[in-house]
């Protein structure tokens, strides 16, 4: 069994935020073309108004986190950093750290493995559509 | 030295959400048996209704999280999980995502370096008892 | 190439919390002295009333992050911790664990990859001034 340091980006295009992609497929893919069978993989999103966590993607729980995630830093709010850049998302930097940027998924039998309803989501908490960036290592053996 | 990735799950029982367990004793354990003495922890709590984190596990503390994770999604509100579901656990899911499955942890000298009041914890979000799993990858050098 | 496990740990004074270093710099001299050019770096808090997490570090946004970390877990409630220990940081307990203490990053050419306006941060939940350690493992090739 030979160790292996993959990695890979991708981008996913999201509206206003909080906006939620479900990033499963990508990550999928990704460790599938890693070679890897036994590891972890390591996911940053790239940006300090973006984070990455998983849940149920239905319509329903996306919706009940994206109020969830409005209650935490609501826009209508005042915020410091307003004051000096006037750029209008505040509450985007403050919603992205408090959720945190990173995600590890245990990489078992070549798949990532996670709960049968659990999916790894993108999160763009700008208050502009944004292409986001996320970037992936799979450390592990084949 | 050789790398080493060891891969290692353990199940807790948990009662009805927010429900919290101490896994330091078994993450402790997986780490003696991995045989690395220098390296990184990263685990994963299975399932989109539970999570990971640290905390000074002693009764007070671990009643105050339950109460702040409560705050941050109150079973009493309207989730649209629920309106397509009714499996009752709309705030569940989005305690969990908000709270983040994964953990990362410093393995030093053989063993997982944290504070020394600084305990490892799963959380069990669902509106029921859960036996939750957690997936663990020990990657590093003896 | 051959993979490298390089560990390092740094401390950090921080002021009554919740306070908030950059401590992207500090990251950023562990990975060149690594010598790992592509792999991850896993990064935790020492401690079970600190965390980790990324921000645009500025003033504006580190005070806005500072307001909703109060908001979490506000010190003028009433929390179980007190009533046994009577050292004033149950808020500070419950903030941390609600954030995380690891942070996980890409290094991608020798070098963290974030985005431009996104640094590490440390934070310090503690009701009076700390030195706040953090161990960081780097796991990659050359």
């Amino acid at each position: 069994m030979a160790m292996h340091v993959y990695t890979a980006s991708f981008e996913v295009s999201l509206k206003v935020g909080p906006d939620i992609a479900d990033i499963s497929g990508s990550l999928a893919k990704i460790v599938a073309a890693s070679g890897v069978r036994t590891g972890t993989l390591n996911a940053t999103a790239i940006g300090s108004t973006a984070s990455l966590s998983t849940i149920e993607y239905e319509p329903g729980a996306v919706e009940d986190l994206k109020a969830a995630i409005t209650r935490l830093a609501p826009p209508d709010m005042r915020y410091a950093h307003e004051e000096a850049w006037h750029d209008g998302n505040g509450h985007s930097h403050v919603q992205a750290a408090l959720l945190n940027p990173g995600l590890v998924l245990p990489v078992r039998d070549g798949r990532i493995h996670t709960g049968t309803w659990q999916q790894a989501i993108l999160i763009n908490h700008d208050n502009r559509p944004r292409r986001r960036s996320v970037d992936v290592t799979v450390i592990g053996t084949d």
